[in-house]
């Protein structure tokens, strides 16, 4: 029943830290035998894979820490011979964004070695990498699981399995997938009456300077965060999207601002220059008040058509994708079985704490399942 | 990896029936071998335990099945005997809501047979039974998975399982946990201005013509279903909650009625006599309204303090609660991790093929960690 189990986790940022936070909580804890960040690796020495390293959240305890071998980067190739050579099973926690260690899924999982992450790079870039990936997972008897790459730990990514799984048919998915983009609508197009009468770029700024965007906020306007997110569902749900930029995406970024630099002073320009098209998105806001209605920056997937797309769209007052506070992501699941009113789930889909959460409750499953 | 797994299962009502649908449908589905409704039992034939039984949503077609064993209906020990002495690992899936069987659940699990339910009783009777049932499913190494015991398919029970044993601290839990009560407020206080003007009376008379109550719409009235699914939440959040009556809860039968006999004869009179308290129920939605609220019938958990209570509750209007659609559930988990604003799950928390759902995922489930 407790067969050891070993563990390697690879980024110490905000998600990981998080994570390795819980982990040195969890009752039954898999052996943590390798911890690496970006410029160094901490390994249990071979053969026997002990003493294994103290998960604190801390990586200043943790390369202090005697008889561990440390070395510098390693190669996917050898993380994954050192963790297989284990004396057994073996799990990899990739809590970094980075698409090389994505694009390496398979190696691992042949290798036989689960991986559980975060990192949406490799369920949301090309089909292909997406088709080794489980294909991997079967040939090496490994487990993937991923729920945190959409909604953080909602239970987004298992609910539409299940779904799946148990032989409904999801005819639409349909939600809100950005927190910073969820907080920008909620403030600029306020559900209640009156309103806000900030400007967007105010609260572009705004919303830059309490931290809620990416350094570069055009990361998020982009909407290629959403359309990943909209990628993985898509094809759970069973679509062939061939790569995360080959539907519709409908960019905040105006097409006169498209072309400054992704330096710090285009960062700069861009912010300046944002207010120049307050006007435009004025008019969007005030369209949908006409109608009665709101402005949201949904992605949807209308599976039956097969058509994934992101962007801006109009909701009831009424709706519960109108009805969104703070910086809550939502996702509708229509299913056949539910019929009109959709499975939802709801609530923050980002923040270290959570999408750590996330990953934590996929590790636990996959040592359950691997126990 | 695909060692055989031997199932039983028992009951065949509107639950029972959607879960053999989508059971035929699965793709490596353990082999039935035996299949039971009060009056009679089908089994696979001894020791070979085959052929096993066609999974069929129809009862006639399996019992016509030749070479299969049929008998009465079996003891819990009896069932407990064939199930442990199958060549391989054992599920049993309860789709009653019988508490004999349900109380017998410790039986199954000492001798290794995991169960699958959305049979409230086990989880929510006492709380002896509750203990009981985990410790000898310890002892067993069997499992129990029960989903659909709350919110039917609704990622209720996994989601505030993941919370705390990722080491979230859960701190409140708030919802309608009836989608008959759910119908019976949205209709008689909806949040849309003007609103209904349908007594209250009324409203329980088409919901129990629409088929969305009980037989004896007293058994929704009362609240004991909303308090059985709060003793699993308060339990599995880490309360002691002794029994599903020893919290308050609200009975919106009225004193006056309470004695009526539970007869089709005092249902008769229950309806005919319901009509003299609409002017106490229509006092508590203007109370609600001159507040600038709604009411609603709702179950909530106070971890902190151990408080559970069952009830009518003011919520404002441009709350998630207020705005429920339907029949709908809804569930608010706050914790120490989400903040402010909660997780919520919503959607369908009752019928015959959304509860399935619940019980076919949660068999995949174990089916997944027993091979």
């Amino acid at each position: 029943m407790a067969s050891p189990i070993y563990l390697g986790v690879i980024g110490v940022g905000g998600v990981g830290t998080a994570f390795l936070n819980q982990l040195a909580r969890l009752p039954n804890a898999p052996q943590l035998v390798l911890l690496a960040r970006s410029t160094q690796t901490l390994l249990s020495p071979t053969p026997a894979y002990s003493p294994s390293i103290p998960a604190t959240s801390d990586w200043k305890t943790a390369v202090e820490t005697p008889s561990l071998t440390k070395s510098g980067p390693l190669s996917a190739d050898e993380i994954a011979a050192y963790l297989s050579a284990a004396p057994g099973r073996s799990i990899l926690v990739d809590n970094t964004s980075d698409p090389a260690l994505a694009g390496s899924y398979p190696v691992f999982l042949r290798k036989g070695i689960s991986v559980v992450t975060p990192n949406k790079k490799g369920f949301s870039s090309d089909l292909t990498l997406w088709k080794d990936i489980f294909s991997a997972a079967a040939q090496g008897q490994a487990l993937v699981y991923h729920e945190s790459t959409v909604g953080a730990g909602l239970p987004v990514i298992s609910t539409l399995r299940d779904l799946v799984a148990t032989g409904d048919e999801v005819t639409r998915i349909e939600g809100v997938f950005s927190g910073t983009l969820s907080f920008l609508f909620n403030t600029f197009a306020p559900l209640a009456a009156g309103g806000a009468s900030a400007k967007w770029s105010e609260v572009v700024a705004q919303a830059k300077e309490l931290g809620y965007t990416e350094p570069d906020p055009r990361d998020d306007l982009n909407g290629m965060d959403v359309a990943r997110k909209l990628t993985i569902l898509a094809r759970i749900a069973g679509l062939d999207v061939q790569a995360p930029d080959s539907f519709p995406i409908e960019s905040l970024i105006p097409a006169e601002l498209a072309s400054l630099p992704s330096t710090a002073d285009g960062i700069t320009q861009f912010m300046t220059r944002l207010p120049e098209f307050d006007g435009q998105m004025s008019a969007v806001k005030e369209g949908a008040e006409k109608q009665g209605k709101v402005v949201r920056y949904v992605g949807s997937i209308d599976v039956a058509k097969k058509e994934v797309r992101v962007g801006l769209q109009q909701f009831d007052r009424d709706s519960a994708i109108a009805g969104l506070k703070g910086s809550d992501n939502i996702i509708n699941f229509y299913t056949k079985r539910y019929g009109g009113n959709p499975l939802i789930v709801q609530g923050a889909g980002a923040g270290g704490d959570v999408t750590a959460m996330g990953v934590t409750a996929d590790l636990i499953k996959v040592i359950e399942r691997l126990r």
